[in-house]
């Protein structure tokens, strides 16, 4: 058996796409063009890498996209300004701050400071909140992606067996609110799970992140399931290189599960997509117009 | 085998004396008194005897109590503006809007419109999120409630399988985001969740909050496992009369189970402590001390 590889690239080629209609027909019909501000502290270099990609697409679908680049030293105080000016900024829609900050400044105070509406990476405990009370929330980028895909294979999630591998605040745990609004049982395994081959065998949809490269096998996989692999981890290459492999054993995995998602190109395209998205609702209804749903 | 039986009524009782001592601390110390102001709209009978258990029990702990008795008609503008005056008085820590609520009132405007350092009903979506994101908050009662009768039992639920039954957001999502703080591996089931006796039967603890007299049986049990029991549903009795039972069969469950909370005596009476003690906790940190934990 081989799965059907779930192609993240393409999806969020189409998503994109949609999102640059829907982007200008809001400029068109109401004259508001949606902006993405997005703040990066230090010279980080895979932080760098996303910050690029997420200001190319962020352009190429047509909303506005300003960057805030600040020094490695920059004091939590300095920051915390900037943001209370581009909360203030009516033409800032969406706030993203590119984790992780230098130990100098408290990500947590850093994420509060943002205007609820414009946090479109949907930390904010107010839309931490909002999501887990089912209440209509701005929702983190790449939980978002994660159900999107699950998605392409199972329209209805109800009733599915599925387990969250992984208890982060920024993937397991929101991942499971949303599989829980979407009616399907939703089991959140971690590090400290009893028997954790086990329990992921009985998953249906598999959703895994955990950050351990190739930590699930083709046996913790039951044959026919749907596997979602957040995991983006650099291990060595051949001939002294790098390559990048999910958090799960991706030769393996394709010869048990229904379907699956590559590392690169499963959720990771997704994440950007899914955070235009979210700048797209922030600027509509910050305009009061109904945003659309993707 | 026949199960232990959680005395939820002698371990509340325990904790309202706690309460009581670190009250009198509070009191004497800092010269601050705690106070819970419940506010009830309308006439509802099951309501009102709850609201004078809390009044009761919060004086018997020497915490200020009032109470806000309102008409069926009451609008919510005068509701909220209520609200407003609670939130600005420094002598009220806890705020309790008794739900349900009259059908001309939003339920969730009013509980987004509790300050909330004084939602000690833990609804607020800040509160909300503060729980999901693992940040100190104030945690619903009921769900704190079952994870201390829990803990009664299993002191470190690390790694136990703990199966929620019921996705509310009173109540099942909140116990699940306490016990994956507790590192047990959670199940979130519901009314979707396929073969719900099988899923139930692999928990090493059952938590039953759906509102469904006896809806669980005793072979839903695993041998040995411990069972908490949010359910209170009026049922037709003997002599038509009509007696209180909670969401599982008891008499069969008691048969199977390792320890249960029986209904009523179980759960019921830890909501009332544990909201007294979030009053204190509300109380403290309004003061600016550490609160006691419990």
């Amino acid at each position: 058996m081989s799965a059907k590889v779930i192609d993240g690239k393409a999806i969020a080629e189409t998503l994109r796409a949609r999102i640059a209609i829907e982007a200008a027909k809001l400029i068109k019909d109401h004259g508001v063009t949606p902006g993405l501000t997005v703040v990066i502290v230090g010279d980080d270099p895979a932080s760098q890498v996303y910050v690029r990609s997420k200001v190319k697409q962020t352009a190429e679908a047509g909303l506005n996209s300003t960057e805030h680049k600040l020094p490695a030293d920059t004091s939590e105080a300095d920051l915390l300004a900037l943001i209370a000016k581009l909360n203030a900024d009516p033409s800032v829609h969406g706030i993203l701050v590119q984790l992780p900050l230098p130990k100098q400044i408290d990500a947590e105070r850093v994420i509060q400071a943002i205007d609820p509406a414009k946090d479109v990476d949907g930390f904010h405990p107010i839309n931490v909140g909002r999501l887990n009370a089912g209440l209509d929330s701005l929702v983190p980028c790449t939980p978002q992606g994660c159900v999107l895909l699950a998605k392409t294979i199972h329209p209805d999630l109800t009733g599915m067996n599925a387990v969250v591998l992984g208890r982060s605040n920024i993937v397991g745990k929101p991942v499971a609110a949303l599989l829980i609004q979407e009616s399907a049982t939703v089991t959140i395994a971690h590090s400290k799970t009893r028997d954790l081959k086990q329990v992921c065998r009985a998953a249906d949809l598999l959703v895994v992140a955990v950050g351990r490269p190739e930590m699930v096998k083709g046996d913790w996989i039951k044959p026919g399931a749907t596997v979602i692999d957040v995991g983006i981890n650099r291990v060595p290459g051949a001939e002294g290189k790098t390559r990048l492999v999910g958090d799960v054993d991706y030769a393996e995995a394709a010869e048990v599960a229904g379907a699956i998602t590559p590392v690169p190109g499963g959720v990771g395209p997704m994440t950007i997509a899914c955070l235009l998205a979210n700048t797209l609702k922030a600027a509509a209804l910050a305009a009061g117009h109904e945003p659309p749903k993707f």
